[in-house]
């Protein structure tokens, strides 16, 4: 690597994607550690647990029973952060100047799903070779479909998916036209270091009448990037640094690159990105979702080899907008994030706390050596799969 | 509360001091939690400790001993996240364009403190009386002053400080002029849940060249509010709303409003903010010094009874920059933030993962709601104190 230097000095690196700035301190993990360890994560499940609100035939919390399901099951989040149909808010006739200032709120209707991944309560997707993977991909590939806005260029895209055709989601999924939502937020929290709650292999797909945050920033400065750079894709141009330089690659198929980005700021944190301009789930071709199944396994299993352990991690989807002027749509980049904790070994995390949230988030080791230990991790799953 | 509605609705609110959005989900605390569970923290630690390398006479990392303090103690943090003296950085001569738009990095100096609170390794700021925690608050008062910028119209204000003149600090912990530093950021990372990796109590300094994300977004936004409303201060108007709302307000004293604010994220998130416009610790007289230490003790002993724990939470102060142009200094509003993760239990935290970190902060209960709660525990601590 030529920036040699940036593994011994502590300095700023800049996200292009979300504009703001994270600090690294590649010189700090040898100091010792007296905090909080991880449980190490050792899978002593069984495939079936008859107490599990996920697992094939069991009941869930507000007394409906599960399907005797064989590959992915979809339902309505017994308890979601957002309702579909609630009163509308309006703030009170502004008494005075202040509140309207400085107490803003806005209604947020919504529709929270829960996917799950498998029947088998004791899997993860580092035990599901790519083609158990595919499955998954579908599903959310059809549920992105079933939302988009009629107006939105990509709805016509979706219309001709020979899925949809095999298969449309289910009707009591699906929003009435009078409720398009703006935003599909698909994320899994796996293990219990991030928060999950059940170890059955899901994820869960948010779905909102806002644009969140983070993606809402991501749109800014790829719009911004596009407009300075002759329609150039922020990430495109990404993908091509990245391939030339060859320092913080870990993988790479066809279609994908995954990358250890250079404003990473968790330990091991990986992007996957589309090599060529994908703006959703639903422009991938067959191919193409075999090659992301394939990428998504090649992450995941990376992950529990390195600490030899079931690994910790947030993932999401970052793609267009169910609903957006067709600039929006078309700025969008399909990629996805996974957020690791794990730092030093299988039970001792990165905590992101007093000064990451004061002041600026902060890193240890430095994305080209958290590549080079991905890098060395490939082969075969370090543990048996039992299926 | 007028807004009663906001009981009910999943809804965003706007957070004017950063300028983002974040969602709340008042209905979302009946779900059953199989997730983990944190260690419900019950002290049974001596009051010295002969391995800890905070404890007075110990050894440290690095070889030295403590010496026997017998109210607060400071050093330059054996593994600092920043370096005082450096290799400059200079990005590779640009060979392509796209390196120096898309891999952007920055040298950081700077120099990392430890302060300990008390010699005493069983104490935390709940335990101790307003009394004990003055020499604390003096102690950030004296780092911080003696980091001044000559340029920095604090500086006079600094040099005039009672305080200062009957102790400066140790002139090994005073970067020479050469060196003069951007940004200090004072925060306490209390807890195993939040990363703290010593329990006895201390906070940490990090002072750097550089102006760090948060406050330099919470800059930028009290600039924008002053030019937009006749040169008035963001968060002088707010403590006037809270105290005419009388919503969200925990606590408050002659100079200081203890509120959950209308933009919290964690569940008992709280902030003291200064009643009148204060810059910084410099700006602090006697009186408010007492005051200030009033209202931190009555934050965290509040906390403490609210789940009776051992609370666990990180904890910042916001201030003046360093070294600015004047009407940056002038611009600040001295403030301090806590976020503690505990939502229901002393066992049960609130995990800001998946949904979170992909597309915006969210929470379950209302600041409102959480502000009776901490409104309704004052009083004695719930446990005694063995000093
Ligand atoms: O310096 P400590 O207490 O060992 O470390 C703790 O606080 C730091 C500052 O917030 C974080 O960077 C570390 O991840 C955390 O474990
Ligand atoms: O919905 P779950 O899995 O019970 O909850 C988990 O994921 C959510 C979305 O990131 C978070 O809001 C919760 O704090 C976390 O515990």
């Amino acid at each position: 690597m030529p920036d040699k230097i940036l593994d011994e000095i502590s300095h700023r690196r800049y996200n292009p994607l979300k504009g703001s700035w994270l600090l690294v301190s590649p010189h700090r993990t040898k100091r010792p550690w007296q905090g909080q360890k991880e449980e190490p994560g050792v899978n002593k499940l069984p495939d079936y647990d008859p107490k599990c609100y996920l697992c094939p035939r069991n009941p869930r919390a507000q007394g409906e029973s599960n399907p005797d399901y064989s590959q992915t099951f979809v339902f309505v989040n017994d308890y979601s952060a957002v309702k579909e149909q609630q009163q509308d808010y309006e703030a009170e006739p502004s008494s005075d100047d202040l509140s309207s200032l400085l107490l803003r709120a806005e209604g947020v209707k919504g529709k929270c799903f829960v996917l799950t991944f498998s029947p088998k309560h004791h899997l993860t997707l580092a035990d599901m070779p790519a083609s158990e993977t595919i499955p998954i991909i579908e599903t959310w590939t059809r549920i992105y479909a079933a939302h988009l806005a009629p107006t939105n260029p990509l709805a016509q895209v979706a219309a001709n998916l020979d899925l949809m055709r095999r298969e449309a989601p289910p009707e009591s999924l699906v929003p009435p036209p009078s409720q398009q939502l703006r935003y599909m937020q698909i994320f899994e929290n796996k293990g219990a270091a991030m928060g999950c709650s059940n170890p059955h292999p899901h994820c869960q797909i948010w779905t909102t009448s806002t644009l969140p945050e983070e993606p809402a920033a991501e749109t800014i400065q790829m719009a911004k990037y596009r407009t300075e750079h002759s329609g150039r894709h922020l990430l495109q141009d990404y993908v091509k640094l990245e391939m030339e330089k060859q320092e913080r690659i870990v993988h790479q198929n066809e279609s994908f690159l995954v990358v250890c980005p250079w404003w990473a700021i968790w330990p091991f944190e990986v992007m996957i990105i589309t090599k060529r301009h994908v703006r959703a789930l639903v422009d991938l071709t067959e191919q193409e979702r075999l090659h992301f199944a394939e990428a998504i396994q090649e992450v995941t299993r990376r992950y529990d080899n390195l600490f030899e352990t079931s690994f910790p991690y947030s993932s999401g989807i970052h793609q267009a907008p169910l609903d957006g002027t067709d600039e929006e749509i078309e700025n969008s980049y399909f990629h996805m994030h996974f957020y690791p904790p794990l730092l030093r070994s299988a039970t001792v995390r990165k905590f992101l706390v007093g000064y990451e949230l004061m002041a600026e988030p902060q890193r240890d080791i430095t994305p080209e050596q958290a590549a080079v230990k991905l890098r060395d991790c490939g082969g075969e799953l370090y543990r048996k799969t039992l299926q």
